[in-house]
């Protein structure tokens, strides 16, 4: 394979995903928790597993060559291509009944995020990202996204997920960050970096992420115009501590109030 | 009047927002700033205000001895009952595009709710509490709601809007909650009550409410077998500390937990 895949496999592949988890939410529950380190609580739901399965099977039928990393069953296969996937991504927000879990659908050439889906099958939306542009599909139709064009920290929207892992990472000045903007929201998992795509959102800062946590993701807000990386500014495919941003003036003073030592706060 | 409403007026009002709610949402908005006592940042749209007033003229029309109480336009006419209006409970999620605001009707006879409806346009669903009991309808259909029969803390799911305004208040042990539960989520608004009528959380807990934020939820909370009190363990028709649960077993511990000293952590 020399070009991408048609957005039309990820759509199937969404499709063949939501037959797994829309059918699960806000039902009766199969949980199984298991303990991660750094989690005190991590459900993983019969969906979680039955769309990877899906997913796998697919993918494994038409791209037979491809590598897969997935949360649920490790990675399998070898090659400059491998699909990132995460059945759902927000398994706590799924447990509640809140639809801002999603599908994460990814596809990297050579560790590289290339293209990549994100879906919400109980509101019925996709948010993709391609070589053409990054995309919002509702039941309205179809659309272009560019994000916004703040550039003024203490204008911005901050989202994260919880604010209760900071703790453990004292490395990161959530703190001078969250005194910087004008307003932090909470608990909107992948759904937030969507809506930061979608120009609504202007950072979104995660911690201790995995590879299929961010890397479906990438496309969809670097196509849309935002930033996307680490905190020391590298390529964030390998996940750990991810910063988006609405554009590149605005992700520079994130990165530099959350490097800031917090003993030196209110100095800057 | 003797009876209530037919709940059929209730989807005519939800319908009518929603005609100016649903239309800005994901828009380039015209934000109005409005600083509240004790909120950083508290936006109020034109959706709010223009949703507001269309209520009032459908309920002026069909009820003109009945009182309104609304957030945009304050408190209206006198009599035993007076409908209890937030036009867009949620600016926050709804600026941030994210699905968990919602209109807030409700009604009260002699200032005791006996009626509501929250309705989330985007995702089309509605959620009510009337005579009957506590219903839930989206494009699946119409179900009866009920609550959740934890009764341990230790095994309760807890929701509450932001972490930020808890140092406020130190008289709310929100710390010795939130470390007795199993896990902790933020950011659902009033779509996290409803989602705890519908048995999927087990504890909300939101601070300084206006009736108009709690009064519209408090029949489809009773309604669905769940317990709303302030921290006192009063009826919340006032607003203030809000704590739903559901049951009445889980309620009494999550008050205890909730007014324990802080310094008394660890003790009991």
């Amino acid at each position: 394979m020399t070009k991408l895949p048609p957005v039309s496999f990820l759509h199937r592949l969404a499709d063949a995903a939501s037959g797994e988890t829309l059918p699960r939410f806000r039902t009766e529950l199969d949980v199984e928790e298991k303990f991660k380190p750094g989690y005190r609580f991590d459900p993983v739901t019969l969906a979680d597993k039955e769309a990877e399965r899906v997913l796998r099977d697919l993918i494994s039928s038409e791209y037979p060559d491809h590598a897969i990393l997935g949360e649920e069953y490790g990675e399998t296969g070898t090659g400059p291509w491998k699909w990132v996937i995460d059945p759902v991504d927000g398994t706590r927000p799924f447990i509640c009944g809140i639809p801002v879990w999603g599908t994460l659908i990814g596809l990297t050439l050579e560790d590289r995020s290339v293209m990549g889906m994100m879906s919400q099958p109980f509101t019925k939306e996709r948010f993709w990202g391609d070589e053409e542009g990054a995309w919002a599909q509702d039941s309205s139709g179809t659309r272009r996204m560019r994000t916004r064009s703040t550039t003024d920290l203490s204008r911005a929207i901050l989202h994260t997920n919880s604010p209760e892992r900071y703790g453990d990472f004292p490395e990161v000045n959530f703190a001078r960050l969250r005194d910087s903007v004008q307003m932090t929201r909470y608990g909107g998992e992948c759904y937030a970096f969507a809506m930061l795509a979608a120009g609504q959102i202007d950072i979104c800062l995660e911690l201790a992420l995995q590879p299929y946590d961010i890397v479906p993701l990438i496309p969809i807000i670097e196509q849309a115009g935002g930033v996307v990386t680490g905190l020391a500014g590298e390529r964030p495919e390998a996940g750990g501590h991810i910063l988006a941003s609405a554009n590149a003036a605005l992700h520079e003073q994130a990165l530099r109030a959350l490097n800031l030592p917090s003993c030196a706060r209110g100095v800057i």
